[in-house]
């Protein structure tokens, strides 16, 4: 097959396949608010049917899955994860051109979801059509399995996937995102880590009380929050549940090997975020790296209690709560660490303090001398002009690990996501250019695969 | 005088008296949001002139302080202070008559400010009327010291008072508030502690920043905050400033006598608040009122930080900041509790913790065996049905200190509060039942003076 020819398909049909995109990206499909769900499911299936793909919109519990299947020329089957539900477009005033409204300014295509991940679906469908206008089959095997919860965690995604594992086997999985980092270099994101996230709640009597009658009788739900969440981490950032680090494990030496390569990150994070330092005095680019994604987190997100408002009010709260996410290396279990938490706070005199469980998933990781590695960086070699980074794990969490568990697959990454997209933010985009160059980069992927 | 005379003028032209104290409350006078200030200190002062007062509005850099004298037959001078300022009336939704549209039902009067503390000024020139029909002159001289910011933590009385010492100069205070206890037993309080209020802040970037990248390797605000808190006060209720609990005495012996006579509060506490017992297991309840008001507090009046709605969000806060107050024994000061919380942070790490001091004022405490006190109670013996009980210290505060303090007055109370009054909160009302005993009280009061 003639890689010109394809390349070429690519760029003189972009603005069709721009069209196509701003069409999805017109019909709102926001899972938190099940606002347009079955409706875009039934318009990511319209738009792999004319593509020779066989589709079943499957039902969850939740969001259906579009699961979509199309043989080709080799025994080999490359899996593209995709999900058609986008984050709540709010707050709408802060968009320059209506969210859903999908807009062309200055190189760049803006309407939430674009970047996450209607953009990256979309190209693959424009790679595929590439291929076909040279070809009468794909050079490999495809199946979509494109989902409609991953904004609110994929909460219905695992039992699925458990249950059709057959249907869904494949040789190696396209993950929705990717794309290039702030420096403009390709990126393969080769693991991810897990999460456990909860809303720790006290609540102390029927209502709040005078602070002058109850400050030194009456017990505060405030201050029993602030020492329950006191006794899960110091000020040393060590986490104090009984056997949370037990599965822990450091890089291996391929991983840190990679890791060094990376870009230096201390200068842009001080910039971006006005930060004089880093946690435990890190200033090493590798050690930070390390510490960055390779040990697990416990961040309260967010604290709740009594008055909140302007000036004082002597009030003493009867309720409080905290929301707290830890970020899990692989091994780690959330069941294992909801387990640990509750073990620890009731060691701790803290049996008051409820847990609430708010979701997660563990974390998982590819090799990064898989073969299927070596496909995406080269598929990326003659796309973009700088060589593809890889990054074996980053610190931010998905669903990897149910592919990884229940279909045994590689993960490996494309698409059109830059330092500029703003994903689940105000004026997300994709740039038309990276767009065109996601496409072309799944496009080898696929041909590529006739070896694999 | 004649005594059961002034009792039927106080009968006789109640409602007179209750139309006048409906058309006060039917000015708004919200300190905290600057409403109506001005208007309701011309009407005070608009109702103290025809009663033959010398009346002057005074500025004193924020509300207005209405101060009027009338010479008496007597040396003895009685300074009333109130004040025509109210807190806000919201949430509105929750009153069952407007706020500011003065309602009678069931024998009360319901309004804003009816309770604390217009209800208690009217009742005063009520009682006042009563004795000025039987006689032309007051039985002593007295003082009203009208302020329009107690609702805002008396921000500007200080200096006011300390200016003009010789013209506020008297021999006994009578407070704002007074009135029955839950078993409709008159109360004299003849102490409040201090109260010393801060918002602590912290900021460790210029935004939030994705849990998952920074969880490991940013400074987050929360736990700041939590780990700075935490430092304070541990589970064992000590609050760890450094000299914290130097100025701190026990109540003399004359006041656990008097605290031993005080209803025990433990199963009204345990029934109206849900609770399952009090801090440090004490369940004395001569130990219990100890506690309650002859110890100092650190109380969290609240917590803000990061995400706070429904579910999750993987936030990592670059802010958070608490409401903490602290309530002061005599002869605690609020500016050495500063002191003291700046070197304790700042000893333990936490410079980074701002401090924003939100007011606060020393607590004040009155002599039990003072004569005042004697007059207090032998006024209300054939006004209630029970006897007055003594309350020698109260958990709340409020700025006695300044008139102890730069008047050298006793303070006593006086007033129509009950346990349904529900000052600060919707339907805030008083009975007229006890509008008029409190009336009665305050005659009997000036008719004592006499022999001071």
């Amino acid at each position: 097959m003639n890689i010109q020819a394809i390349d070429q398909y690519i760029e003189s049909n972009l603005d069709a396949s721009v069209a196509e995109l701003s069409r999805l990206c017109a019909q709102p499909s926001v899972a938190a608010q099940n606002l347009g769900i079955e409706d875009c499911a039934e318009l990511v299936a319209q738009a792999l049917k004319p593509r020779g793909f066989s589709v079943s919109i499957m039902p969850t519990g939740g969001s259906p899955v579009v699961f979509a299947e199309r043989k080709g020329g080799a025994d080999a089957t490359l899996i593209s994860y995709n999900h058609y539900d986008v984050q709540p477009a709010e707050p709408l005033e802060l968009w320059e051109s209506p969210p859903f409204e999908p807009t062309v300014r200055h190189g760049r295509l803006y309407a939430r979801g674009v970047a996450d991940n209607k953009g990256n679906f979309i190209a693959r469908l424009h790679a595929i059509d590439a291929i076909l206008n040279q070809a009468d089959e794909l050079p490999c095997n495809i199946k979509f399995v494109v989902e409609g919860e991953e904004e609110i965690g994929s909460v219905n995604l695992e039992p699925f996937v458990k249950a059709h594992q057959e249907l869904l086997a494949g040789d190696v999985c396209v993950w929705e995102i990717g794309g290039v980092n702030h420096e403009n270099s390709p990126i393969q994101m080769l693991g991810m880590r897990g999460i456990c996230y909860v809303e720790l709640r006290v609540r102390t009597a029927n209502g709040d009380v005078h602070s002058g009658t109850g400050g030194s009788i009456f017990p505060n739900a405030a201050w029993r929050l602030v020492w329950a969440l006191n006794s899960l981490k110091g000020q040393d950032e060590h986490i104090r549940l009984p056997g949370f680090y037990n599965a822990v494990i450091p890089p291996t030496p391929r991983e840190k090997e990679l890791l060094v390569q990376l870009p230096d990150m201390r200068a842009h994070y001080r910039e971006v975020y006005g930060l004089d330092g880093f946690l435990k005095g890190i200033d090493d680019p590798l050690e930070l790296a390390i510490q960055a994604v390779y040990q697990p987190t416990c961040t309260i997100c967010g604290l709740t209690s009594g008055y909140q408002g302007e000036g004082s009010k002597t009030v003493l709260p009867a309720e409080a709560s905290a929301k707290v996410d830890f970020r899990l290396v692989p091994d780690q279990r959330p069941q294992q660490v909801l387990t640990q938490l509750r073990e620890h706070l009731d060691a701790h005199g803290f049996s008051d303090v409820e847990i609430v469980f708010l979701g997660g998933n563990p974390g998982a990781k590819t090799d990064p001398d898989h073969p299927a590695v070596g496909i995406a960086v080269r598929a990326a070699e003659d796309v973009y002009d700088k060589p593809t980074e890889i990054n074996p794990m980053i610190g931010g969490s998905g669903p990897n690990f149910i592919f990884q568990e229940y279909l045994g697959v590689p993960i490996i990454s494309n698409g059109a996501n830059d330092a500029d997209s703003r994903a689940h933010a105000p004026n997300e985009s994709i740039s038309l250019d990276l767009y065109a160059k996601a496409a072309k980069h799944f496009a080898r992927m696929m041909l590529l695969m006739r070896d694999y």
